[in-house]
């Protein structure tokens, strides 16, 4: 089991603060009993929580703040604001001074980027962080990356994200060289933004620690052509509510048609548990949580709107890469990448394209 | 019923060719029995498939040409060696003589779009043609545009999106005032590309002939959140593959439901029915088919890898289009939209993000 793991919470952030991060606290502790909690936030609303949840409780402390950043707030407006003392900052403080060893938020993404990048610092060699996602692929899962952190990417940026992606799925798929692919509009070279075209060139590179697939469309990724899928995060973060949109309205095609007859009804009567399995495989809420790569630290980032349940699934995922090691096998696989990629000036000094 | 129409079918265009189109265009006639065909292909291949459709037969004719365009051309090399002799070519002609009413190819989609503007020309004040994608949502159907003509586009290209779209929906969902919305990656006046922050503006103009909505994030579009969005091509063709891969993927998810135990194959056979119903709702091939907008003639796009049944429907929306005299009503549109919108210089010259 090794050493236990401590997560801090930001209690205050999401849509509905401590009451869905303590409930979803709890959820994760029941999995996993070996972690330890430190919850930033407002004493008040989290001490009566707590008291509901004994287990939790027991194996938690509280750091009171005074300030929560705003769902809305701009970033800079956040870190003027909020640094030094929001429960966002405090938390993110925690993991800097090895207080504990992952972050959890689901507060506002762009406040929670730019203060990580603040406090924590950028890996050596990694200019900016993404954001992944654990996508969920018909037989197993793949890891895509960049889902919203940036707007744009030049070349060098998304080879950067080949080999933090990379790294990630070494990290939690057991993969040596994890098959990479490259989100375009079409598998033809001639297709696509230079910026993409470029870092296909890039990663062509035979000595490199991955298995280059080459590009990859839209369609591949719910298939698992690969085990990571690189693009830049306008149309990472696009793909990725598109497909959660497409599993919700497929869902609703599968109620209505389920009791649109006598015969229908009957056969999801006999068929519940299939569609109880069905349901549980298909729900976005064990998907839930976005991990900030490059780094100095774990940083987990909850949907704003998860319940208690989706929240849980965030901490969980913060769980799971503290006890990989993470930071530390990004950190080495990047400098091995790095190293073996010796970027060329002209792919670093590239625009991006915005 | 009104006049019939005249399909100019590319026959040589798509992975399989004639032995798809013919066929298809066949089921397509079933639906609609006033439609004629003109098959551009080479004759020796096409009369013997026509010969086993005798419906069909009774209203085509062929035009033999002795070239078609290679799924893997680059565009300009098509131009050079198709233009006024390849089957693509030779049946967009057709469309510009006033010979047929639509263009109907499974084809090479950047040789089509740019023989299609080298042969048709775009509309006035239109500088590049989109590709709109009819998309299913949960109760109803939404246009997006552009899912692919482009990468990238500035803010001025945006808007005429947004009213070549809305002239659409007028002429397909008969709404006077179709709601239209950008798509972005928050709904956050805060977030996102420049372009599309300065197209928001833009539409924000009151006397519009549109309902603008705002920003729409990737789950809008299953859920029929506006009747038009707007996006540049790169992020539309990977949302729009995206879905389909999810569908595909939860398609695969349902079969392996209802397989894993007897009960649930007493379901699944009680439910057969409801089953049917919903693999026809969620078959790809009734939404086949992408709309080239901003073009004086009517272009459809087939998806090269269609089969007869996919291609039947890209068929039939070339039929519904010309019964629209969709040409006609969003010149008319286009027109009255940037009569209203009195472009600011500021907006038409910005840089593309490519």
């Amino acid at each position: 089991m090794g050493a236990p793991v401590t997560i801090a919470l930001d209690a205050m952030g999401g849509d509905q603060g401590p009451s869905v991060a303590i409930p979803g606290a709890a959820l994760s502790l029941v999995r996993h009993p070996d972690t330890a909690f430190i919850h930033f936030g407002d004493e008040q609303l989290i001490a009566p929580l707590l008291a509901e949840h004994p287990a939790l409780a027991a194996n938690s402390r509280i750091v009171h703040t005074d300030v929560a950043v705003a769902m809305d707030a701009k970033p800079s407006q956040a870190l003027r604001s909020g640094r030094g003392r929001s429960s966002m900052w405090m938390a993110l403080e925690a993991v800097k001074s090895g207080a504990a060893d992952a972050v959890v938020s689901a507060g506002n993404t762009g406040a929670l980027m730019a203060m990580a990048k603040f406090c924590l610092q950028t890996l050596p060699n990694i200019d900016r962080p993404a954001i992944a996602a654990i996508w969920p692929t018909i037989d197993s899962e793949c890891i895509v990356l960049d889902v919203g952190a940036n707007v744009g990417a030049d070349a060098g940026q998304l080879v950067n994200c080949a080999g933090m992606g990379a790294a990630l799925a070494r990290a939690l798929f057991h993969v040596d060289k994890p098959s990479v692919g490259l989100l375009n509009i079409g598998v033809e070279e001639i297709k696509g933004l230079d910026e993409v075209k470029r870092a296909n060139e890039a990663l062509k590179k035979p000595d490199l620690p991955i298995s280059y697939h080459g590009f990859v469309e839209g369609d591949d990724l719910g298939k698992g052509t690969v085990d990571v899928v690189v693009c830049e995060g306008f149309s990472g973060n696009i793909a990725l509510k598109t497909a959660e949109g497409t599993a919700k309205q497929i869902a609703a095609y599968l109620r209505a048609a389920m009791s649109r007859s006598l015969m229908a009804q009957i056969g999801a009567f006999f068929a519940q548990g299939a569609f109880r399995a069905l349901k549980e495989k298909m729900d976005p809420r064990h998907a839930n949580g976005g991990i900030f790569l490059g780094l100095q630290g774990i940083v987990i980032k909850s949907h704003g709107g998860a319940d208690a349940i989706g929240f849980a699934s965030a901490v969980d995922l913060g769980y799971d890469m503290a006890k990989s090691g993470l930071v530390h096998s990004i950190s080495k696989d990047i400098e091995r990448f790095q190293g073996a990629l010796q970027l060329a000036p002209a792919l670093k000094n590239t625009d991006a394209i915005t």
